[in-house]
């Protein structure tokens, strides 16, 4: 038994409350050691020395180097210690008992002393427990960069605008998309099968992207006013579409007026300490303060400081209570304080409880997704293995199921359920591009994008097979003479979308293999399964469908053509 | 190389940042293979992929299966990227070199691809970094069970007092210790070199331990008045010695005026949801709803509610405004919701930024200790390590050293060097008890409990040698007869106290080893160190001392006694 491979760790997501009556368990074990059984041995915290009950665990997830089991506990009827649970593993293996907890794997364990080695679950008091956002359960997002998406205001002054369709993006110029356009492109969005809008930040800037915020409290003139922010919500509320903006919370550009007024008064300025400078003012040659990216024109808000962190909150709620909006994505997150964070999340909360916040996470966002920070970020570890898989060819069927499988490990259930997967953004190459246009690369990501656990999200113009290099080629203009064609990659989209209403994919459980070349992703609950089998060879591979399909691509005669799928149904 | 031993999570006492400029990265590997280096590889998390830095890791600590190696990085000269780091590792193992990073060990690492897979430093946001208190360098911390210390107040009714000095407690007995008493004894505690008093509540309660609380605001009258407490605080911080209170958040008395309130009306009163109910009245026979350790007389608080956290949280101000003390020990706080600890934080640091925080957590604490809920917990797996050690003979030297490394590999360095370490308790037999009243056996322990990192805390009258069994045995009446005597125990308690005066008790480094039979703690920094030597075996063993004897007890003439240790300076 390879001991120093075991673990466990409380309060993680290998052991978390899903809500006050039950919780998960998990533990992760060598894959090439053979476990007859793991079992959680468990009780009440101030009986356990004499009193403990035993669950067993079950396999389920591979990946590179381990194997995880987990299993669910009910307390329902366990009302002798109100959930104060403590508990160890025993591991049966090659015809013997040990028990691990936190001395290790032991062959004898003595109960009377586990208050200090027995692991303890975190108490499972309501306010501490992550809850899933309701309309995040068979959600669609679509994220929409709006400068480039739609122009619907005819009236506006369009001299600024220097960017037609077909054009290749440079970094300065302006498309004219609007928020008029998005909303006269909700119906299609709503035939789509998009049940959430994500919109590039629309608050007042110079640049393009308006990553450089000027003034939060302002919609930006090019894309329309407070009134048509609160049409768009309207509207889109009313056929089932959420609305969620983007916080840029981390800098601002150099034209806010609280740093214009650090710029010209210098240590003065009561909003000197609303940054972070060395010296008296800040000077750009040598650049003597802190900026996003160290670019001098995105100055960085100093988010310990607490009326910078009571100026953005009042951000935050502004846009609620003015606008109704459905939550925030927030914008380099792991940049800003986790502590100001907290705070956000309070705050948005405790006005709509039911508004989503997904960090902008590049790495390992584990310690966000614990219920006190984040709902979810934007899910880049599920890009890079897609990319790796379908586009590099680095990865096995079988790698790319480890792979998607140690990513769910990651987190909490609650978490991966509110995951917001994507193959590409604004800010990287289009994945079709990636794939050297081969659309049917396209369709084979996006049937996993859509079944994987959590909430797919298609940057704008997917579904057309827009194209674009790395940003800013990868924020062409949307081609809507496009968006009227009946192609292939049209048609899966929306079928996938659909499929997304289903039970067995809002709440269903995951299993990912892959079999030979195949890679298989099953989605299942007590009543019905779903099964996507994906051939990404270059081969030809015999395929026997034993469902019912729902949906395939390139699949006839009981052959999966190279870079095809079929999806069934059980 | 066993690749499923290797470790490493950031955000985590794997990784932290101990400054806005600094910060510590640690790795855990299987101690049977011996690697040729192991560095750290590290950049800009926007430069990455073209400029990389490096620096090598030192081993630390070893436990029972793994090595741990440790490096600090100070960031100083580091501008270009205002410390936002992304890192892996690299092993040299047999001649060869690979790489560790989320992906696992491989033989390549693209760096082009970091953003995916790197490690990520947790933002170095100044108000996310768990600060040090500054009185706890260097302190020594001292239980005071307020009932059984010392009476002062001769004024007072004394009809309630039946227990006297020598008797043996039971649970309902009162022995008339009091405020006025400990103000009498602060000399005495000075002397000792005690510069942390704790006291167990002394908010109104009818029982002599009062962790039942009746009122919040009111200190109890057999303990004594709010100017009591004022003069005690005063008088104690005039020299130089801190005040620390026990909040009872977790559950109160059944007299508690809100409880009697929803005992009285039910559902129809204020405060029904201030408590968990399954029912329209709490009932006892069956017990219908949440309470401390299932116990019908201590009702739990719903620690989710925001009326009872607003309520916990005036307590914990009061008390600090009205009477200056330097922080709060919370009782049970594992079972206290987080959300509020995190208040509660926020709260007492905005009033008193050097306040302790100590949780009553006697399971593996992690979770609690990153700078965001406490600051320290009473370290009862130091206590269960020293029992089994010194007491029950369960550890070897070598494993007493492996344990006590791998409680310190559990935390961040600033949470270790908070973190109160105890040998006994009110809730536990006392130590010399256990050791068949062994007052060597004792004394050792001592010698590691003051040298050890963090803080040592004893429990009144250790100095004395007094003995007692479990709860209430353990709470026996102080004899103020034996405070006069001049004995070997007392003695060295005075000297190590003394000791942690030192610069290398205060910040110094520490290592943990074994020599045969010898346990052997070293503290050093650049300068100097200072190692104890001890030896808990029945033999005695032949020891040469190689620097200045600072203490000993029973060695002479190059023999370590059994039982004995001998600390030098070097």
């Amino acid at each position: 038994m390879n001991e120093q491979a075991i673990f466990h760790s409380h309060d993680s997501s290998y052991c978390f409350s899903v809500s006050e009556n039950s919780a998960v368990f998990r533990i992760r074990v060598d894959k090439r050691d053979k476990f007859e059984s793991i079992k959680l041995v468990y009780g009440s915290k101030y009986w356990f020395f004499e009193e403990q009950k035993r669950k067993e665990l079950s396999k389920k997830f591979t990946d590179k180097y381990f194997d995880y089991y987990e299993t669910t506990i009910n307390f329902e009827d366990f009302t002798k210690d109100e959930n104060r649970i403590i508990y160890i593993f025993e591991l049966s293996f090659e015809g013997k008992n040990y028990y691990f907890s936190e001395e290790g794997v032991t062959e004898k364990y003595d109960f009377g002393k586990a208050f200090f080695s027995a692991y303890q679950l975190p108490p499972p008091n309501i306010i501490d427990i992550h809850k899933k956002v309701d309309f995040m359960d068979g959600a669609v997002f679509y994220q929409i960069f709006v400068d480039r998406f739609s122009k619907g205001n005819e009236k506006k002054d369009s001299k600024y605008i220097n960017l037609k369709t077909g054009d290749i993006p440079t970094w300065k110029c302006f498309a004219g998309g609007d928020l008029k356009g998005i909303i006269s492109k909700l119906k299609y969005l709503n035939e789509l099968g998009v049940t959430v809008i994500y919109l590039t930040p629309i608050f007042r800037s110079n640049t393009n992207h308006k990553y450089d915020t000027i003034d939060f409290f302002e919609i930006d003139p090019h894309f329309g006013s407070v009134e048509d922010v609160k049409t768009l919500v309207d509207s889109a509320h009313k056929i089932g579409i959420q609305v969620v903006f983007d916080a840029v919370f981390n800098h601002c550009a150099e034209e806010l007026k609280q740093w214009r007024d650090v710029v010209e008064k210098g240590k003065e300025s009561q909003y000197f300490d609303w940054f972070t400078i060395a010296g008296d003012f800040p000077t750009q040659e040598p650049k003597n303060y802190k900026s996003f990216g160290n670019h001098a024109y995105m100055p960085r808000f100093n988010t310990s400081n607490k009326e910078v962190q009571a100026f953005l909150l009042k951000i935050a709620t502004y846009w609620i209570k003015e606008c109704d909006i459905d939550g925030w994505r927030l914008d380099v997150a792991d940049e800003v304080s986790k502590d100001f964070w907290r705070q956000f999340r309070r705050s948005v909360k405790e006005l709509k409880p039911n508004a989503i916040i997904i960090g902008e996470n590049w790495h390992d966002a584990s310690s966000y997704l614990k219920g006190d920070i984040f709902d979810s970020i934007m899910n880049y570890g599920f890009t890079r293995a897609s990319i790796e898989y379908f586009v590099e060819n680095n990865l096995s069927s079988k790698e790319y199921s480890e792979t998607l499988s140690k990513l769910l490990m990651k987190n909490t259930n609650q978490a991966n359920e509110m995951l917001v997967n994507l193959i590409d953004s604004h800010d990287m190459s289009r994945f079709l591009t990636r794939a050297g246009e081969n659309v049917d690369k396209l369709i084979l990501a996006l049937s996993v994008l859509f079944l994987y656990k959590g909430v797919p999200m298609m940057y704008y113009g997917t579904e057309i097979g827009m194209i674009g290099g790395h940003d800013p080629d990868c924020r062409r203009v949307f081609d809507w003479s496009k968006a009227e064609e009946t192609t292939p990659l049209m048609n899966v989209v929306k079928s996938l979308s659909k499929m997304r209403k289903s039970d067995v994919i809002k709440s269903g459980d995951i299993k990912l293999a892959s079999d030979g070349e195949l890679f298989v992703l099953e989605r299942f609950n007590e009543n019905s399964s779903i099964r996507l089998s994906l051939n990404n060879s270059k081969n030809n591979i015999k395929f026997k469908a034993k469902g019912k399909i729902l949906l395939e691509n390139n699949f006839k005669n009981n052959i999966l053509k190279s870079y095809s799928f079929v999806i069934e149904q059980f």
